[in-house]
């Protein structure tokens, strides 16, 4: 049995390309299960609902030797607790790679907008027959990380792959349908303030020093800002609970296509208008204008910044 | 313009791996050019010349932001000495990664007995049309990786694919040609001691000190160890020139699957008896049994003594 899973705080990526990669290993006779190591958000809810696909199971830890697959992931930070007693199979990811095997995997990497692209890809070459479910899966994780094309992250091959699968997946209008799940993706209802700064948020080392990174994606930017005071406080106290050298938390404003970043205090202050050139709009909140991807424009500049 | 190389010490599956990727971006349009790194063993020689196939150009540094393809391997210390001013495009390997990179990049990884086993699965994904020529180039990578099918890192899809692409290379027996390209190999004249060593000479990092790895495969231990002195001498001077924590040249009798690692002294001697139980059969010279692979059996092991 194989375990295929995305990182700690999945998103609707990580999630699917896992459910989708899990299918394609069953029908090939190779017996895994699709997990996740915690709580999916509503964007991601919504989607699973739409196509009457089971949510999977959280596990936290796994029996010693296990054989796990690692999808839209491959840093130590970001995966599964006891890794180290656990044998990696492969990885799927379309994140840069920062990792020391002691042995030989199978790794797929691709430059490309989503792990589902990916995925989609490796089902094409092995001649997989997409159902219509898996087509409406594959256009949702493409959409949900490249915001519809929006993210810079985005390839032509992904557009590509959208435009090929839409008539299978029965989604009439895609930008209409990327709409309903970004707003299911914005709403946030009451959710403790800890919760939602940890919904899209990793772990980092940058010159030897941990720091966290959330990044909340939404049509909604008013509500998060409305609780900008929490935030602030919530920062301060998960930057000292987790021994972090810094924290911040990325807005973006999906439809606007812009960032404005929330900090606990100076020191990633101080950062964000080093590395970013931030404008200090109101106290704690600086906007780094259009940059709304994680992977692409804050991390790069970060490690440049730092040092290797 | 994309180079793509495999290490600075290129053995026959780097060599041929690069030159048949490149054939394929090339069919494709993408223009990129096989180079290598260092020079190539007789067996090498002896294939290109049976294949009319052109000698890669040795290329030691390359300018800056040129877009490269690594085969074969992933390590910085294994690659071209200027690679981080240079924008990695792809890597395709079969050994353990070990890596930090700053951006996202293409990566295949396969747990198979040869990178060139790697190539040919990309090429029948893609539909590539394998020629005759190199049809005869994947079946040698695969052949001179595995020992022919001796080592362990050998996979059934190794078989397989020799199998499959037998008809169409045009050679005959491939059990004949593997001990025509083994002896090839085995020719060593009288090249120089050092260069000997070098051959097939990786450098790895253990518990943050640099070990020097050299393997000779013969068919013809015994020339090896007429020059025992002269190695011993030349293992301790190659030790201090390149400030080493330890080095040591196994000598793997093809043939007979059988290992004897020279040690340049005590502290390697120590390191042979505690990891893998080395029995000493003359002064200098470890039987280590039937450990043949360097990646699969002699690394992980010291990995696990040194820790990570």
């Amino acid at each position: 049995m194989k375990y295929i899973f995305g990182h700690t705080k999945p998103d609707t990526d990580s999630i699917l390309s896992a459910i989708l990669y899990s299918n394609y290993l069953n029908s090939k006779g190779e017996k895994s299960k699709a997990i996740k190591l915690g709580e999916i958000n509503n964007e991601t809810k919504f989607i699973l609902n739409k196509f009457n696909v089971k949510l999977p199971e959280t596990i936290k830890e796994l029996e010693k030797n296990s054989k796990v697959i690692l999808v839209d992931h491959n840093e130590e930070k970001q995966t599964i607790s006891n890794i180290n007693e656990l044998e990696i199979d492969t990885i799927i990811d379309h994140h840069r790679f920062n990792l020391k095997l002691e042995n030989p995997i199978n790794i797929r990497a691709e430059k490309l907008g989503s792990t589902c692209s990916i995925i989609y890809k490796i089902f094409q070459e092995q001649n997989y027959d997409i159902s219509e479910e898996e087509a409406g899966l594959i256009i949702s994780g493409i959409v949900s990380d490249t915001l519809y094309f929006r993210s810079p992250t985005t390839t032509e091959e992904d557009k590509k792959i959208v435009e090929e699968l839409k008539t299978k997946s029965g989604i009439k209008n895609i930008e209409k349908y990327s709409l309903e799940m970004f707003n299911a993706k914005s709403d946030l209802g009451d959710m403790e303030i800890e919760k939602i700064i940890k919904l899209d948020y990793k772990e980092f080392e940058f010159g030897g020093e941990k720091y966290g990174i959330g990044v909340i994606e939404t049509t909604n930017p008013e509500y998060i800002f409305k609780r900008k005071k929490e935030i602030v406080e919530a920062l301060s106290s998960i930057k000292k609970k987790e021994n972090l050298k810094g924290i911040l938390v990325s807005v973006i404003d999906i439809l606007n296509e812009h960032n404005k970043t929330i900090v606990a205090d100076e020191h990633e202050a101080e950062i964000l208008r080093a590395v970013f050139d931030g404008k200090e709009i109101e106290h704690n909140v600086y906007s780094l204008g259009p940059i709304i991807s994680r992977k692409k424009q804050i991390i790069p500049k970060l490690e440049k910044h730092f040092g290797r």
